[in-house]
């Protein structure tokens, strides 16, 4: 038997365990904790997990692998609580929308010998909870993998085997990196839906606004509907990449209006939308190759690849090639016939 | 017979042409026309239009109401080519997105006795053209009515008629205030979406952010997929309140720059995003109660409405007077028993 703790049961951790459970691993458990009271009992009632035991410390003991799943300001809090909880060569991972803050705190708080190997799924939904949790909200998205300095090649390589069993894929960057681009793509458009919803909310003619608003404005201001808690969290755990992408933002809109206002306005918008409508089709016709892992895939579906980590990678390879073997012989026995 | 003609067969020429098929009116034809080859035998095979007369007048001869659902920019060669051919008493309107430029064209192109009463559907769908018209593509939504000066009651009154014949609901507004109102909700969240998606695909980086973009970058620039050539026509048309809007909003993105780069950012921020949402939360709960035309409703249905304005509404009422004064009759005699 293998466990797998899961901390913090809402829509990301609760799918979490929905998707695991569904890739069916013989000796798989799930252990979870929730800090709401009654979160955890649903979780398990949908399936989600399979104990919810007395607390976060009672949660992770003999735990291979942790999922913190929590609002980014409390993974300060859980991580110092479990430290001394977890077992020696227990993998820690995180599904946090920013990284550089947690990967610090993650290597203030555990000890050594336990690898923290950061994680984001680029996934979610407008109805957040465990109650909308889906199996399947990882399919076919990234989820961005951040090892630590100290993370074993071994807990590297479990992360991006829990990745591929939810049917995300996994992508290797560092810190900073995911920090900046998802500022780019993620957060700067937060900020972006929440000033345009509330420029127009605030007008007064806000009344006559809405009556004329039409589902352009609902889709472009939709983020301004993601949780307060989770924007003012990402707001401030990604506040030097976002001034950075919210300053040139401000430069890019004051080219356009130069440009509205200019004396080849005609011709110079008509190349601006022709080019930006060509690179969205582009975009959303062929997204970008996703590289995969950037080191040697394992012959080896994922499944058995977690398979491969709970029992022992030695034992299921050594398995397999002797079916192998198996198969070879019998085919070879097929062809002399 | 009475014979209404749409002018420009695209998504929106196309759909309004299914919209009125389906509520069967008797009597009514629809004829059709568009300048790209073979876009009116398309629209004729789905249903859209009756009759795909020769030539633009050939089109509008004899039409009750003739509706402009072409590109905004060739409005002005559409009214100059039909002027002399429409019928005393026709009735023009249109489809386009923005009014002030519209309104002005057919006051100088359009002899008197004709009425021109502008109109915009709010509505649309990512893929355009008759191929993707959709008989319930109004379904719901508002239609802005902008009657012209000259406009006669009873032209006001068609319109109205015909927007709740597809299902939208009339939102009566002059030119300025309709170009204002949809700068604000349409045409800068279609800039911000332009300028966001630019600014991403611009970078050198472009290919990783490319990798890591969610369904939340996708939605906030989504508009910017919009047609170049209506964006175009858009952003010309509507020049001075889209610039208003666009410096309304540099300012609100450099207020929100202040505040998360303030000493007070942690609890300013959660005040914003706490705002924001629960205004945009409340917007979607209970969209603002559209009061509908701001004249006595009659008390016929949409579709008795549109017979009445294309047979005689005199006929109409007295028919139904009649009707009623036989019901009620038999009521009595019921009550009687």
């Amino acid at each position: 038997v293998a466990r797998i703790a899961i901390i913090g049961l809402g829509l990301i951790g609760g799918s979490l365990g929905l998707a695991l459970k569904r890739a069916n691993i013989d000796g798989l458990e799930i252990a979870g904790f929730d800090a709401e009271w009654g979160v955890g009992g649903r979780a398990r009632k949908r399936g989600a997990i399979d104990h919810e035991p007395r607390g976060l410390r009672a949660t992770v003991e003999g735990a291979a692998i942790v999922i913190i799943a929590t609002p980014i300001s409390q993974i300060p809090s859980v991580l110092e609580e479990i430290a001394s909880a977890l077992g020696e060569h227990a993998i820690v991972t995180d599904t946090a929308s920013t990284k550089a803050d947690v990967m610090r705190w993650a290597e203030g708080a555990l000890p050594p010998p336990v690898s923290f190997v950061g994680g984001h799924p680029i996934a979610g939904k407008e109805q957040g909870g465990i109650d909308n949790a889906d199996a399947s909200l990882f399919e076919g998205r990234p989820w961005a993998v951040i090892p630590s300095v100290r993370a074993s090649e071994e807990a590297v390589r479990a992360v991006e085997n829990l990745v591929a069993l939810t049917g995300a894929h996994a992508v290797l960057v560092d810190a900073a990196e995911h920090d900046s681009y998802l500022a780019a793509v993620s957060h700067l458009p937060l900020i972006v839906a929440t000033a345009l919803f509330s420029l127009a909310s605030g007008s007064r003619a806000w009344p006559e606004l809405a009556q004329l608003a039409g589902p352009g404005f609902r889709d472009t201001t939709r983020l301004a509907s993601t949780s307060p808690d989770l924007s003012h969290d990402i707001a401030l755990t990604n506040r030097a990449h976002l001034l950075h992408w919210l300053d040139r933002m401000i430069e890019e809109l004051g080219r356009v209006r130069a440009t509205l206002a200019g004396e080849e306005a005609d011709k110079q918008l008509a190349e601006l939308f022709a080019r930006v409508q060509a690179e969205r089709d582009a975009f959303l016709a062929r997204p970008p190759e996703h590289p995969g892992p950037a080191r040697p895939a394992a012959d080896l579906s994922a499944r058995e690849r977690m398979a491969a980590f709970l029992i022992g990678e030695y034992a299921l390879r050594r398995t397999k090639e002797v079916q192998e073997m198996i198969e070879r012989g019998e085919r070879r026995r097929e062809g002399e016939r």
